[in-house]
């Protein structure tokens, strides 16, 4: 038995992989158009670490994903947290809970899925803008 | 950067426990009570599979976890689906969409997670009861 995934649909899905791949870093591993679906399924993961994967599924017809409280987040390891937000928000993406610990952040997908990243190994040295960044919203 | 694992809220440990692990096939790795934040986290795996975790989280004052539509499923690859799905049914689980092809099947979750489950490698032959039982609910 092996984890292959965790699938997510989106809205928008130049603006999904401009977050996941352009902002986040994951890069794109295949894709698949499903005309006689009216669906695209793009697969995502972490650069060198392809096994573990996020599906991300465009249905061709708009249909609104709201979220819910029984899935929680996807949660990384990364190698520099501050580097990490640092790309997000220089992006435009909302850090909604800095990592004023060197540690633990979270940002959500354009679609609302909570993304956790955690420091690899040991906490980072406080350090500014984080150690004095308000959380924003929920996540 | 590194997959760590999906986060999902459950409703009920003892009952989630039972489906993730002996009805679904994951292993218990760790748990962390946490007293101060009234939360217990416990983290799974498929066996052998240990880098890529579900992680439930159990908020000991209830709440009702409702599901969206932006998340749609956890993914793992199963070396016998048919042996998968009999164990799950044994369970007590609905089998949402059987493996009528040998290859594919979707269950739930007691709080509506829903989890694909894959034939690793080629389909199966079809058999039955798989092959003529009607999809139910829906994934």
């Amino acid at each position: 038995m092996k984890y292959l995934h965790t699938m997510v649909r989106v809205t928008d899905l130049e603006e999904s992989l401009d977050f996941y791949c352009n902002k986040l870093g994951l890069v794109e591993l295949r894709r698949s158009e499903v005309p006689q679906g009216r669906f695209t399924l793009v697969f995502l993961a972490a650069p060198g670490d392809e096994d573990a994967q996020v599906e991300l599924t465009y249905n061709w017809d708009p249909e609104e994903y709201s979220g819910g409280r029984n899935f929680g987040h996807l949660a990384y390891a990364v190698d520099n947290i501050y580097a990490s937000c640092q790309q997000l928000m220089d992006g435009g993406v909302t850090i909604n809970r800095p990592p004023r610990d060197g540690r633990m952040a979270f940002v959500r997908s354009p679609d609302g899925i909570s993304i956790e990243l955690l420091q690899h190994g040991d906490a980072l040295p406080p350090a500014e803008p984080w150690a004095s960044m308000e959380n924003s919203g929920s996540w």
